[in-house]
């Protein structure tokens, strides 16, 4: 199932950069879950490129539920999301296509769709592609907050700059949720954005670290082979274009301690279990243990640069130079951090209608 | 489906530590694929347990083919591989049940089963259980291999200690599949084995980072969402235990590179299109490129260790202090790799299936 | 995966009656299938109410392909396909919705939803939806025909009138697919037609069989077991509202013979192997034998029906009477017979994708 | 996923008819369901052949319950049952293995596999693999009873003699799940095994329909689309070997009624909702409405008969006569009716853990 994501709750993602119009049909919800359509639009304003640090494209993102929505609510059949693209300038691209841009997947389209592929601004390869996920997170989100999950990531670490770590899960899910760019610390923020511009100007671009937080999960969520919770959120995160890393807790740093450092000792607070550090990221054996997920996605930088790049033209098979021309981003580590987090809702929940059935996130007439 | 994994060539997974026994069904593969036991025999020999720097418990590891293979090669019908257990002492564990170790799954299976897991030695979240992953991959990399398509790990990291990275694909990757302990450097190998005794001696552990070359893949393979190469194989491999991270190409160190130095300019070379580096692992848009993919696995240290540990009985509630005692290793990364390996196979496999059809992998008669 | 179907190529479908849109996003599909918007158009066009023995609901069945479909050709990415809702009258239900009408799904759904479903004109359970199916299928049946292959559909019984069987599969099939009311024997035609005008005078309604054949397919095809050729196609083929038998070759008639009646000899002639007749309808064992394939949906009455009727107000609980006004059709067997034909499509092009790979059914530029 | 079925709980079939052994893997299940080892030994009894109506292979049906139980309780791991085969004869299959048994898989299974399938005794295609799915029947099949539904199968129809129509649920239930021979009417009984026995004389076969009545289900399972119950069940229950139709309540005879009289007036009696007949067999718009199911299975007459038969040789080409020696039945609708149940109980709990989730048919320790 190519292009769809979940068990109990699946999400099929459809669209091109340049076509009619993107969007997703996220079937399985339960029935009865309220529809902000203020907040969908919200999450896709933080998706949105804003300012010196994005790419000059600016679309409407207005959505379309076609489906599945009645009376402000989910009626428990798919949801079927459309957003318009209106704001394409398909000329762009036409001269430059079979010069395949380094770091991108026009080559890699060429080989699998052998010239069919739709190749204006990216065509299904485009982060444009990404809104659809957004929105139907825009729904999951707000029915993971009514059970008492948050989920919230920050920029860890962008252009080499760190932010500081989470330390009170509750207040840093709030602040970053209500923020621009995603930044706990204001003066890592600061920093990492005149980083950012500084690259901009020098025509490339730069990546960095998403850290997301998931707190109020159930212990018992996931399991032992293969659907690990691990297993599943990194399957789903690695469709965010230009991951090219995801780890649990203390991920790749866990390879260099010992035993003794790396196990999270169990207590016993306040009539609960926990553990009282979490280098392993709230997962052990694949399975939730009540702490909160934390979870690192490592973001490559933007491979759209202006600077000119020894490439290959895969029609003619000639070696070549290209410049990109065209609008695109410096950097898109802070505009992703809202596509972690849909599809981090989007795992979690399905997650939870596996384990409690179809009705769990949903409500009662 | 929870203990199964893959589309067309799917694996399903079985098997308690004390139980029965263990195994897999492997499904879809095509009819005519040679079988050649002795091989099987030999990786299962890989991952067995051997010298002081693993555990005590020896396995014979003898396994039985139930079904799907018939004159030496596959029907195209379900292999069923069964690894019968004998060799279990399962009076170790009784008494402990209750105290979760920490950085095991004994909590976590607890609040998943509700006291119904066979808790002996592990149950079904043990490492023996890949036992049956690697029969599996017994069948699997050899029917690759006919097609031109290697797969070799070694520990590219392990206590702090790096290995050279791969130089030659080729002969680094038969120097590995003849190795009993898999790296590159006999230097590095050395002072590993050295730091893993040690680790031992003090009753601790260490982990490392397996890193994996897969080469001979057609471009082509793979898709743009959810089904990305990264997220196929990541998903799988979060399935070996003590894995926290998977990476692709160089991974998290891209999060600090500029666009310029991250993008693999494309060149063609003796009619090939090729790329002058490989930061991207061999993909592109989720989708090989024709390049060798280059794949990390952060392990964290065995969780097994003689210290005493702080823990709670979840049973009673009860704060408490936990020594294990019984036969466990020092550490596996040593013996994970054949399992890396295995997954590897049976993704690639699999994606190789779903492209060119059923029969891609098997033979005429 | 609730409204998905389908392996290598699956189809997803969403939409209420009276919702914004209804459609299908459509996976898998090659590149490089031709996209005749003409033919889809006039596929939607025989499924399209008409004349006096259908509903006077009469949609415009104008359809947006959002995606997936460029410079007229499939590019293998999702196409999603939206059909607006413009001729929807809600006011015509509200005042019932509670009073579950025999034979459809308002209980049921009441059930399933809780009294979140969108209750109007059906809403996602209302025959419209198929129209998506179709629209897809306007994609595949061409796609298939360039192999070869042949889907026709006749109503082979209605209202107790007996059509003639298939004779000349090739003629038959044309002939069908040009035709408005898909009989092969004029006269037959004329009295399923007076019977049905009959019943809609009376108030009733009528329902019948539709039998399909598919030519042309490779022997091969299918699995031994649960994806058996039998167990796909009435998996995908119970989803047309009112079908509630399934069967192939002789079906139901095969429990009264004998096995030397009901086997089919194997011969040789003109140096293919055929049986010399057909009875098991194509298909031994669960795979195709290269017969063609011979498959009967049962078709209930329409539920809808002016008469008065017992039910009960399943949100009071009282035992009541229903008199159902608005528009319906008196019988829909005819205008299902394309929704058969579509999911058929479906069927056999995932399961020839799934044999042959991903490319079977494109093309190359 | 070829041999697998179901979502939230999926059974994996593997075996051959003279391989090593045959079996299944069930996963999904709940952790804390009574395992009753001497019910699972009854099930398999009842598919026993025995007497003179069936083939005189006597197989032990020995099985080993390899994981996924503990103390008499499933853990919640994947259950894997291995049957091994004990009295294989398979010298009586090679002389004739190309000659294509009418009715049978044989020239089928040679398309597919191109000659490396296992061709003693069926292979992969026996019945005698159904012995597999009956154990995974003798979990389930308690594990629903627990919860108050009931699953019974009698032969409603064999060589032409009409069994009596199920009149009290409760009783036949019963009834049915302690015979041998499971026909309600025992002289229709006595008179179908003595057309059995004729025919048998005759060296010919008779088959029949299965008539499956479930009892106890709650209002609100299954999907509007693709995984309606009818879809589901049909799916599965087409992988017993011959059947050829699978319907719902009035199946094919609803095609003759009119809506007046196919539709089931709803009725409050007792404070439930019920239809006052049952027609639909219990499911509306693909959903179960609280009254039993009716499900039928046209089974044919077995293949295997004595008489000579045309055939060709599917190795040389030729034409050419085929008489089948060995052991086999001149009925299977009897031995049939435990497969029956078992698929039922199936798709029956994966449709439960589905809607409630995963603990549904589970205890607590």
């Amino acid at each position: 199932m190519k292009n769809t994501f979940g068990n109990q709750i699946a999400l099929t993602i459809f669209g091109e950069s340049h076509g009619t119009g993107i969007g997703v049909v996220l079937d399985g919800l339960a029935p009865g879950i309220p529809v902000d359509e203020g907040f969908i639009r919200s999450q896709l304003q933080k998706r949105r490129p804003a300012g010196k640090i994005s790419t000059a494209r600016r679309e409407a993102d207005e959505y379309v539920i076609e489906s599945g929505v009645f009376n402000g609510h989910t009626t428990g059949t798919p949801v079927c999301i459309v957003i318009p693209n209106t704001a394409q300038r398909s000329g762009d691209y036409a001269a430059t296509r079979s010069k395949a841009r380094p770091g991108h997947a026009d080559y890699t389209a060429y080989c699998k769709y052998h010239g069919f592929e739709d190749y204006r601004g990216g065509g299904h390869f485009s982060g444009r592609i990404t809104a659809g996920l957004v929105a139907a997170g825009g729904i999951l989100i707000p029915a993971l907050a009514a059970k008492g999950i948050g989920i919230a990531t920050h920029i860890s670490r962008c252009a080499g700059i760190d932010d500081r770590a989470f330390e009170d899960p509750a207040a840093d899910t709030v602040a970053l949720n209500q923020a621009d760019f995603p930044v706990l610390s204001p003066e890592a923020a600061q920093k990492m954005q005149e980083a950012i511009e500084l690259a901009a100007q020098e025509g490339d671009s730069v990546g960095g670290i998403l850290e997301t937080l998931i707190t109020g999960l159930p212990a018992g969520l996931g399991e032992p082979w293969f659907d690990t919770v691990e297993g599943m959120l990194a399957h789903a995160l690695f469709s965010i274009p230009a991951v090219k890393g995801v780890s649990f807790g203390d991920g790749f740093e866990l390879a260099d301690q010992r035993g003794s450092a790396a196990n999270d000792p169990f207590r016993r607070e306040n009539g609960r279990i926990i553990t009282t550090k979490n280098s392993n990221g709230g997962i052990n054996g694949g399975i939730t243990n009540g702490m909160p997920l934390l979870i690192r996605c490592a973001v490559k930088p933007t491979p759209s640069i202006y600077r000119e790049q020894q490439t290959v033209d895969f029609m003619t098979g000639e070696n070549t130079v290209l410049q990109i021309k065209g609008r695109h981003d410096p950097c898109i580590v802070h505009r992703a951090r809202i596509v972690a987090d849909s599809i981090c809702a989007l795992v979690i929940a399905d997650l939870l209608a596996g384990r409690f059935g179809t009705d769990y996130l949903g409500g009662e007439e």
